[in-house]
């Protein structure tokens, strides 16, 4: 069954990682976890400082080829009867801005992922050039295992 | 920098959970996540009693009609630093047997996943005529974010 549509909302706002499924030059699917925050239908992830298997990042050689991308949010638990899942469907672009914190759209962006995520604190927001994936969701499907 | 090997090993063996990305009828990745056992680079995941949104399950005719997944096995912590993942990029074939527990191929695989996951005492490891996806996995791409 799906979850309710407040306990979407909680997760959208509160759930710390997901996992980002792209399609590769070949067409077949990779996948990698990142960190977002969720805006009015758009799911934002930065390219952060965290280590990186490497200076260009497959995610976005990817989108820029086919914009089409699928990020999961779930939760594993010992007990199956609370097992939950959403899925957000959408296309995604790459942003560059030279300065997101005085740009109107990617300002209260990077606000909500310092808030977010105060691991920012220590680890950069950005590396280089700002840049972020930009997902517009146009399908949000959700399970849970069982009534809430 | 990549998961030490002996660390790979011990995670495709015990970890609980996977994310599998398949591709729906329009390429679309897709994803849910699912739980697996790991036999000599063939990931097994059945189609088991858990709850489903729907009696015909998604990933079985996505991959009948596209075989290409990645299954990402990850942890997210709030110390970014213990950050690790581990991908698996394959074919994957349906595969169904009406014994599976005689079946000289399917036996180890029902008993490795009855071992690995104590829920199977209670929740059905198949549901209908016993189904199973297999991932013949040909390239494994593994990430830390710092040296262990």
């Amino acid at each position: 069954m799906e979850l309710p549509p407040r306990e979407v909302q909680r997760h959208l706002a509160t759930w710390p990682v997901g996992r980002l499924a792209t399609l590769d030059r070949t067409g077949h699917p990779s996948l990698v976890p990142v960190v977002f925050v969720v805006h009015e239908r758009v799911a934002w992830s930065p390219v952060d400082g965290k280590p990186k298997r490497s200076a260009a990042l497959a995610r976005l050689e990817h989108v820029e080829r086919d914009a089409r991308v699928s990020l999961l949010l779930d939760d594993y638990a010992e007990d199956w009867t609370r097992l939950w899942w959403i899925r957000l469907d959408g296309n995604a672009e790459v942003v560059r801005s030279k300065d997101p914190e005085s740009d109107p759209v990617l300002a209260p962006v990077v606000g909500a992922l310092r808030e977010k995520y105060p691991q920012y604190g220590e680890v950069p927001l950005f590396r280089g050039a700002p840049t972020l994936l930009r997902i517009d969701v146009h399908t949000v499907t959700s399970w849970c295992a069982a009534s809430r």
